[in-house]
């Protein structure tokens, strides 16, 4: 028997739409790095879906490197970007941003995320210290939505750490590697447009939202970044065939794609949820997005382990983990039910 | 009518064995980060193709990727890397080598060619100065087979700079974005053993020679460099579908693709370039290779630019200039029938 | 009336010994960049009070500047410096230790140190985890003796250390920026030549402790960096008339005066702390060495900041707060007897 | 007998005006990081020698770290810095420049200079290629007065560089290590308040012009790097006790002290000149400034050798060779006598 995927949001390669487009166009002629048509109609596919028409897009290849160019990109040399501790930044990115250049600034979460007042005593204590000019300046927030705890940010908290960041001159920066699993919980109240409207740069992940790769970065301000391009390229991280890029994009904003695939997911997951519970295994995580975090004892643990490809998060006491499945847009209704005749 | 297109190698998707690979598997599941089966199998045949059994191979994305990736994780902090002032690093990189913290020691080319007895005396200048301790120490050799200009470096040549490298310390580092269309030739007396033979490093490009995307770096000891991962984490390069590369690679690898496909496009431009010869357009590289630089005078330029594209490379004089027509692995016999109808 | 000076111990000039020689040297011709016979002679006297013939010795003019130079002299890339959240290079240095490509592994200070515990954990933590490839490997332990709380290390605390760098393949760098303030103290059981027998690398700090300016870094294996002169030049730490450093040191090494001098604001501190618990004043550091922390209440605290210079560290409650006092070589009796007839 | 010193001008300590003062201040308190009253006095008299009140004046120590420190300031990232092939920073700072990120754009000199016309079709260049988002970009123009071959730059060479930065969006910035040697010179019309106001940024250069260490940057524009002091951190070129630098260069510019020890440096070249014409020895270089190049045939060498220090610069041919005799402020007449008796 095959056995079943809950490990990540990445182990399949595109959905359907977004693959049967790259083979349509594939003996096409663009010319590269981005400057062809497919790009160009994703771009504005993009905007609209921001309600953002002077935004400018880019389409980069992962997310560390995604995180890596915007963060160099928005930061002058002598600030440090301020994060949660559990951010994908602190942790799982082997130190990117400082082999970069700037330190991360991490805070202790809440519930997984970064909390404004947290982040405004960063500040204060910033601003108030005499000897600030020997100490790295905050200069931009960072965030993901959904966190990696998979819970949401609302729209008031992003509207705090707004305020937060205008009050001490940051930028806002919105990691949206998972962002279609955040739009479609029906607890989410941020939208494209709010991110929009509230960020100096979020990105649109693809990676893990249907496409082979891709994240598109946005910048509200379209005229923020003039030299981006060359900032990408130094980074190594401009693909020469940027149209496929483009091409993904494009089939993921057609016909609610995005969209739909990440409420698949979502669904998937709120009935793992639903099973957990009433298999009397606690959740872990008030997360409402696409990460289950469910309390297992071992020999369930075992048990699963044998067909089911999950991931053991953290221990609880000598007997109990806590555990990690992941649904996708590439997880079906079939899957979740033998995953449930399982528990 | 549909324009010909001879801009560059790289403005198609995949050959159509590699695209119908991808479209397979797309739904299986696997790990990240390429330690997945498909690219375990494609370092195998890479492998053996190299008849380096020991070799490590890794795949990245992109061409600057992967030689600022390399470059950074062979040369220590003091160190730079010698380069012709023709060579890709040189130039056309944004400065990503030097933004990673390294000079480009560039030297003249010889028909677009490192010579190594210019990096010999490079290295003896090095050497002699008693205050070399204040300059930069020459720690790899820099070199893209075929070069910038479409030449080749004869298995003589390879040697000398191996054995300048051997003299002075310094790795020895080939750019094979292009390496399919040097393999074809029959001019071409450097196979995949002698690369893995001579080099600490080198990479078969798959961007510009069959591949949607990606390049696969042979580390010939593979041994060299236990940490190369992380350090492709931190520069953003390490993808994490990853087994788009290993499946990507393995049908490159399969069956001969590789070297069917160089062959093809080497086939194409022999005959343009023999067209261009019987049409009294001079040639302006010894190119044997898949770029073919022509003379032409500029009413030529204008008249064939109404229907082809192509690059305008550099002036001669008032009233013509050097042209490159790119073919490959996409480039029909009616392309080439095509083009050789209007000179 | 002059006010008193204990704001910190880099206040003033440099000892008189030390000036003197510079005086007499003055007019002297040498070469530069460290290679001259004043130079040779402190390496010589620094490499016997350390008990370590075979060590290399580096002269570097401030402490920012050596802890950037040896850290990232010392790392790999893809390695981390393990620290106290209280380290300077945490805190106080702009982060120039991420500005040069690593991370800062903070962890929480037990008494102002690094306790080998905690880094053993951390350590663990890191090997433990199947996907530590993704995280900053911990390459690397730097600890201040004294620490900035002004507490100790004592030989069995630095041997602990040194077991868990042993165990994970870490180095040990000691930040000896007021060291002769620790081996002034009676407390203290750890002396150079432990230090050379514990450390991959540490400085002898010069700016506090009598000299104009300047640190001598130690090497204990003599042979294990040997293009370390490039990469000071690289850091712009290196300086032209490195004589100067030189004839500084040969005095500091003279005489014992390094050890006298330490001595003498040893006693001054002594002196203090004794008045401070005599007039009822807590103090809120177990500090052996010359930094004097101690709680006042508001008034008093505004009281002698009229006359006194010194610093506030951090708020007990609305009324009480932390306050600094440094002494240092140049610290007089007469100036600690003022002090004390303040309180 | 003691040797002659012509090898370099950073051979002795300070000139006696300068130590007297270091000695007098020696044990007098300030605070630290040259905030104190030394240095503010300092940049009130070099604002005043410049003419430039507005201007910000930053001391630091040493100039391959002024120079690093200051590029990376002004430059973008995606900005590489022109300059002379023969430029300090293009041969002899063991790239600290490519270390801290940026790409030097190295041009062929013309008599030790970067001339006007050079700059400006490398900058037509890159503005004319269509793909120079690939490309370094030109943001900054380094030259150094005197250059690295003695020679001056005319008011008029240096306001055409100012026009071509002036087009191009560059910054025009000036090493001044030798500064004094250039005002000094009856050829030189490019004064301080000219420099003032065409630079970006310049330096005075104080280790080779009289200090025992130290370089004032001056930023005419004062409010164009509010965050420099950081930068300086970052960089650990920020000098604890800053005092020591306002304390010599407050020195320097009393009683026209720079521009005295200038002239004496000038006047005993002048004679070297006029002695090696004499004596049938070529001038190498037109340098009318404190280094003299002069071509020597071997056995001249070598019995100079025997009791002079001077540098050999380059071989002419089998039996000759271009030499070096730097004069400064330490030089004497006494010293200048000898040498010519030698002739």
């Amino acid at each position: 028997m095959d056995r079943l995927y809950f490990g990540s949001d990445y182990q399949e390669g595109a959905h359907g739409d977004v693959l049967a487009r790259l083979c349509e166009t594939n003996l096409l002629h663009t010319v590269g790095y981005g400057t062809d048509e497919f790009c160009a109609a994703a771009r504005d596919k993009i905007r609209a879906a921001c309600a953002c028409p002077g935004a400018a897009v880019h389409f980069l290849v992962g997310g560390t490197q995604t995180n890596v160019t915007v963060i160099d990109a928005l930061l002058r040399p002598w600030e440090g970007v301020v994060a949660a501790q559990s951010g994908h930044i602190s942790t799982h990115e082997a130190g990117a941003v400082e082999f970069h250049g700037h330190k991360v600034l991490a805070l202790p979460p809440t519930d997984g995320k970064l909390d404004a007042a947290a982040v405004r005593a960063c500040c204060e204590n910033y601003w108030a210290d005499e000897s600030r000019e020997h100490i790295v300046m905050p200069g931009m927030v960072y965030v993901s939505q959904p966190s990696e705890s998979g819970t949401l940010y609302s729209l008031a908290e992003l509207r705090a750490l707004r305020a937060v960041c205008d009050a001490y001159d940051m930028r806002l920066y919105v990691d949206g590697a998972r962002l279609a699993y955040a739009l479609a919980c029906p607890e989410n109240d941020v939208t494209l447009p709010d991110l929009a409207q509230l960020c100096d740069a979020f990105y649109i992940g693809g990676t893990k939202c249907g496409l082979l790769f891709g994240e598109a970065v946005v910048f509200p301000d379209g005229a923020l970044l003039p030299h981006f391009f060359t900032t990408v390229k130094q980074h190594g991280a401009l693909l020469a065939k940027g149209r496929l890029l483009g091409v993904q994009f494009d089939a993921l904003f057609t016909n609610d794609l995005y969209f739909r695939l990440g409420a698949s997911a979502i669904a998937a997951a709120d009935r793992l949820r639903d099973a957990f519970v009433r298999a009397g295994c606690p959740l872990a995580s008030s997360s409402p997005t696409n990460q289950v975090f469910v309390v297992l004892d071992d020999a369930t643990i075992a048990r699963l382990a044998a067909s089911v490809v999950f991931e053991v998060w953290s221990r609880c006491d000598d007997t109990h983990a806590v555990v990690r499945f992941v649904t996708g847009w590439a997880t079906t209704p079939a899957d979740v039910d033998a995953l449930i005749a399982l528990l």
